[in-house]
């Protein structure tokens, strides 16, 4: 059995931290030229023109542009700002939730051993001695923080960034398409690269830490890693429910009283909730989508570490074999990089017809490039052959096994990106039906709708089953979270074209609001139009390594919590499975309720403003932003906290009161049950609104002969698409974290569970 | 060991087809009581009035009686003619399909041992000598087929029952609510009860056939028997997917002309799609339940009895025990036949509002008084104790035990009977914060009806969930089986105030079309809100039981197949429970785009003949029924096709190439799954269409404000229902036979499977 690696341990130091620096000098790069379109209006240059080379199209149409440029800054401010006081009152809850739950990790894992501060013998190698339980409870505890406030810094920056972007691109799109989408593009990819590159960090950092306590204990060292995880799924969790509902009660609300009732467009600065609605974008879209992301990132990456530390690199302690999971993000970081140039500078995008293969090529690009990473990284830092802890037996695994278990992730990814693409972009005839089936109105548009979702979920699910067939075959539950991690090691470039939705979403709004010419505003809209179908990719990818994420923490969990077999055909498995299929449901009525409900409080302020403030309609008097606002802030507050504790008391309550084998059902069931409403749910959405799109632009025979808006058939695409904005936005991208959060939560509290749970089985 | 029951085998052999005989006679006398009620207008008696002692509204109002009553005759009669010719034609089709799959039964089975003629030892005892194999795969086939018939005659009696009885529940709604009710509760009496009886009495009488071959072999006897649910559920399929295209393709479409935009109110004569819309309701809502039922029942008494026949009694061949399943049926129809005299003789149903409570009375009443039948025949008919085979291990059961697991079926029956009734009926706040929520339009009243759906789920998982417990840690799949029976054991009466739904419904339509009075429909409206609920119950019930039935049949499959574990991590078993639970999607988008394709259809012909049939509006000229009628005919029977092969092929081509590990997988998976998608999507579907209901009727303050008919909150609800009526007619209540099919079809290929099966794997 080869047990050397090409990659020396000094290397391996090496490279990880350099490939994180050069994602965060990358990002900051693009930073720096997104921040070149200036907020300010330029002094006239010598030729006489506004400091551009081309001409813009305000100055053909004779618009003074200093006032456009003004209003866009304004009104970014104003979305700025009202992001930025949500997201802070929403970490001051979240934080004491935190801190309890910091608490609680500390007690419920200390409490394993009974607070014993002497070391006890290793669980999978009984001929060492390892560091105390109660230590692992502490470096638990400290890395669960750490995951939770590296996530709350990803998603706020990369709010910041968004809403530094947005006005920038509206800004561009008076000189082009082309200038516009770069904008849009490179705002996305600083998000991207700073996410990954601080998420790689981060851990590497942490890992070196805690290993100058836990020294050759690696089975501990790991087990406390796995904190780092939960951390950053908890506030993911709470991130994607509060945004989610913050963002679509502000949109539907806006929608049903400013496009249905009043028969104002979207974005219209004399709807009160317009603000509101932006705002959202960038605080559900971007900083839930940041986090989530993230989250995904850093369980992947614990659940291979933990699952590695007792293979049979773990026990020798071969530090390059060990961070494989960490060398591969740091490739991932590279080809991201180079893929990103072939968008921004080897390519140029000169027409609306190029934004979508664009994006489409990053994904392709960055899978083909991954894979030659991919088998570099696994020809250079891995043993040739080496085992595997499966279950209980030891399972011998060749390099390249494991080359095509990260492998098969990725392409199983880039298959996921297509399919949804394919279901949501209105090139293609699936969303042309949906919105064909408008021509008899809403129901029909709601009933073909449902039935793409549906449908939708066929080729992914077959994509995850092979990843996991043939990940879970070479190489037990370290190939699954590897093939997690395959599918995560482009998310650089996962999360820039994902970005770049809401992103042109924004651009689009403040163009409308600055009341910039209609053509501006088409511009946008073909950006956005592309955007709401990377923004589906992006929740593909988003859940299809969500489901990879959670069988390999489960698998992990399992082990852990030193059961062999999860037997369906015995009575408090089957339990479990049945009710753990059941918990994406409640936790979808109780988000799409609270979205309604939020939405309804929405609706009613709205209306009261245009009812009481004269000279709204008109436009010579100004709205009440800021109540708009406060009602999508408290509301989305509020409405999290039943979502969120479901998700999170579920593992403990199962494991307290029924055991770790009811726990293993109730996480199987939730897994296989809510991959697929959460695909179908953002994949309907995501087609309904592109369907409402593509009869508003009209730009074949057949949608100009359903539009345009205002018609029946738009009146009905424009319900569809608010039934949609739950579901995509808010209910179905929670739930990949409702998954992923009780599998990690559950393998952070299997000791404890192992230990002193399945009270009510002990008592009868 | 208690080895002796009190009840002798003699009395066994008598009071089986005793109670089944006089369900049947019961049935006939409720028959023979609607047929009282006259299509033909009666002699005036002596007192001067038309036959009747109380006064008709009509003659109150002056309208000539004698040509209503033809009318209503003839009205009845295209109904029942379109039905009739409906069947025939999908039983002709699924005749072919029958003699196919019964053939493929046959090679299969007899592959197993390579067609020999020699007996072999037999699987549980070796100590005994079996019949061979090919006797098995003749009988199977032979039961498979009587199984299909049973079902096609159970669907087409129901449907004659119903289309006898619509017309009559019409007229007698002219002496009031009270006579109405009691024609149309009857009628679904006489289907309730012919169908348990019948359903009892062929079983009965095959095993008593088998067993002349058989003799001690009960093994195989059993084994064959199990084919007797695969035809009753095959059928019930194609019933189920066929009737509920056929329906919901005449209704969305008649309802998306003839209200939306031609503004004529529901199921006007004027509407050329008002008989399809009709006819609908008897093929899919009665023909298509009944065959369903059937087949649960069908296949729960071959799950108890397959399992039974190698627990201590089944090798002691003690016949009463071994009857139990049967006994219990046996009983429950004498205590629905109790049941039924409570709403029909001991009690009088006076207004309106006594109804609803009526019909949940008879949920109550039959419940409380079969669970001391069950005490009964647990005590007689079981010895005090007695082993169970249980995976590969013996396990102890109790007669109080058994008592207990079918007691619990019987119970969760009723609590997801209570909770689907307070999801569905308007008279809660579930529905009416529904149909509040059509003020802000469409959308909303769509979001909150799916996040309603999703909310029912909770309670009726926890019911099945503590079912499957207790039944399963008492005894094993026999008591998941018998807790199975349980619950359908009061199908009789769950039966009866199902098909009394759709009886009531076509009783509105007949009202309508015949011209009534407004007082009349009125009348039949009222029944028919009430008859929404009772049919969102009866398909709680039948998915309840399919999901306690499913698990049985897997239970028994995994025994034939003789695997002893199903262990979720393992590759091949998790890849099949993670396909397994996208079928339901799967099937799901198959079938509402059937409807929607074929609603599609069915909108143009409308949209035709309104154009071209001049006076049509006017109601100068007739509309062209018959070309709706074929138009539904022919889509349904076209459309139903491909969600049937998915059904019947995926067990075939899982089992073939995979194997019997992953085919476990995927019955667990599937079943967890789609037990929560049918349960969500009836119950979305039932509130949609009693929120519309709500609105309509405006019997509360609140009604009113947000009514009357053609508001536009009405519009809402209008959408909403139309969204609706695919989900809780169509793919929802076909997805428990997909969950029970797939379970029962590997069950019966499970010899084959477990022996030629899982090609891929061996391969490679």
């Amino acid at each position: 059995m080869g047990t050397t690696t090409i990659l020396s341990d000094l290397g391996t130091e090496i490279v990880i931290p350099i490939c994180a620096v050069i994602g965060i000098l990358f990002s900051l790069f693009q930073w720096y030229l997104v921040s070149q379109v200036k907020l300010s209006p330029e002094k006239p240059a010598a030729d006489g023109k506004n400091g551009f080379t081309e001409a813009l199209i305000e100055e053909e149409e004779g618009v003074n542009d200093h006032t456009v440029v003004h209003r866009c800054a304004e009104i970014q401010n104003a979305i700025s700002e009202g992001a930025t006081s949500f997201l802070f009152t929403e970490y001051q809850y979240v934080g004491v939730f935190m801190v309890i739950f910091a608490i609680l990790i500390f007690v419920f894992l200390g409490s394993v051993e009974g607070f014993s501060t002497s070391s006890k013998v290793c669980t999978y190698d009984t001929t060492k001695m390892c560091k105390p339980a109660l230590m692992t409870a502490v470096f638990s505890t400290v890395s669960f923080l750490l995951g939770a406030i590296t996530s709350v810094v990803s998603g706020f920056l990369g709010m910041k960034i968004a809403t530094y972007a947005n006005a920038r691109t509206t800004l561009e799109a008076r000189k082009g398409v082309s200038k516009a989408f770069i904008v849009a593009f490179r705002s996305g990819a600083v998000m991207g690269f700073l996410l990954a590159a601080n998420g790689l960090l981060v851990l590497y950092i942490t890992i070196n830490l805690f290993k100058v306590y836990y020294g050759d204990d690696w089975e501990g060292l790991f087990e406390s890693i796995t904190g780092y995880g939960l951390g950053g799924s908890s506030m993911a969790l709470f991130g994607r429910v509060g945004g989610g509902i913050y963002t679509k009660a502000a949109d539907v609300g806006a929608d049903l009283v400013g496009k249905v009732e009043r028969n104002i467009p979207e974005d219209d600065p004399r709807n009160p909730a317009v603000i509101a609605d932006n705002v959202g974008d960038n605080v559900g879209d971007i900083a839930g989508m940041g986090s989530d992301l993230f989250g995904s990132y850093a369980e992947s990456s614990c659940a291979a570490l933990v699952v590695a530390s007792i293979s049979s690199f773990g026990n020798t302690h071969d530090f390059t074999s060990m961070m494989y999971p960490l060398i591969v993000s740091s490739v991932g970081i590279l080809v991201c990089l180079i893929t990103t140039l072939f968008a921004t500078d080897f390519f140029e995008v000169k027409n609306v017809k190029q934004i979508e293969p664009s994006l489409k090529n990053q994904l392709i690009i960055s899978t083909v490039l991954m894979t030659i990473g991919i088998a570099i990284v696994s020809w250079i830092a891995l043993p040739s052959s080496f085992t595997i802890f499966n279950f209980g037996a030891q399972k011998v695994v060749k390099n390249w096994q494991l080359f095509l278990c990260v492998g098969v992730g990725l392409w199983a990814g880039l298959i996921i990106g297509f399919v949804t693409e394919y279901y949501t972009s209105n090139a293609y005839s699936p969303v042309q039906d949906v919105a064909d089936s408008c021509r008899t109105g809403a129901a029909t548009n709601v009933i073909f709708g449902l039935a793409l979702g549906y449908k939708s979920v066929i080729i992914p699910i077959f994509a995850i089953a092979i990843s996991i067939f043939v990940s879970f075959s070479f190489a037990a539950m370290y190939g699954v979270a590897v093939a997690a991690l395959g599918m995560l090691s482009t998310i650089a470039t996962g999360l820039a074209i994902d970005a770049y939705g809401p992103i042109s979403d924004n651009a689009g709004g403040i163009a409308e609001m600055a009341g910039m010419s209609h053509r501006i505003r088409e511009r946008t809209d073909a950006l956005d139009a592309a955007g709401n179908t990377t923004a589906a990719i992006g929740k593909g990818f988003a859940i299809g390594s969500a489901a990879l994420v959670s069988l390999a923490l489960f698998g992990a969990f399992v082990s852990r919590a030193e059961i062999t077999t999860v037997d369906v055909l015995t009575p408090k498995v089957f339990i479990g499975l049945i009710v753990g299929a059941m918990l994406p449901y409640w936790f979808s009525a109780m988000t799409m309720k609270s979205v309604g409900k939020a939405a309804l409080k929405m609706v009613e302020e709205v209306r009261r403003q245009f009812n009481t403030i004269p000279g709204l309609m008109e436009g010579t008097a100004k709205p009440d932003y800021a109540t708009c606002v406060k009602i999508s802030t408290d509301a989305s507050i509020k409405e999290m906290i039943p979502p969120g504790a479901l998700v999170m008391l579920t593992p403990l309550i199962v494991g307290i009161f029924f055991g770790v084998e009811t726990l293993s059902g109730v996480l199987a069931g939730s897994l296989v049950s809510g991959v697929q409403i959460a695909i179908s749910a953002s994949n309907t959405g995501g087609a309904w609104d592109n369907a409402k799109k593509y009869i508003e632009a009209g730009v074949s025979e057949h949608a100009k002969s359903l539009g345009p808006k205002g018609s029946d058939p738009h009146k009905a695409a424009v319900i569809g698409d608010t039934v949609g904005d739950p579901l995509k936005d808010t209910s179905g991208p929670s739930l990949n974290i409702l998954i992923k959060l009780m599998a990690v939560e559950s393998l952070v509290f299997a000791p404890f569970f192992a230990t002193h749970g399945g009270l009510l089985f002990k008592f009868f």
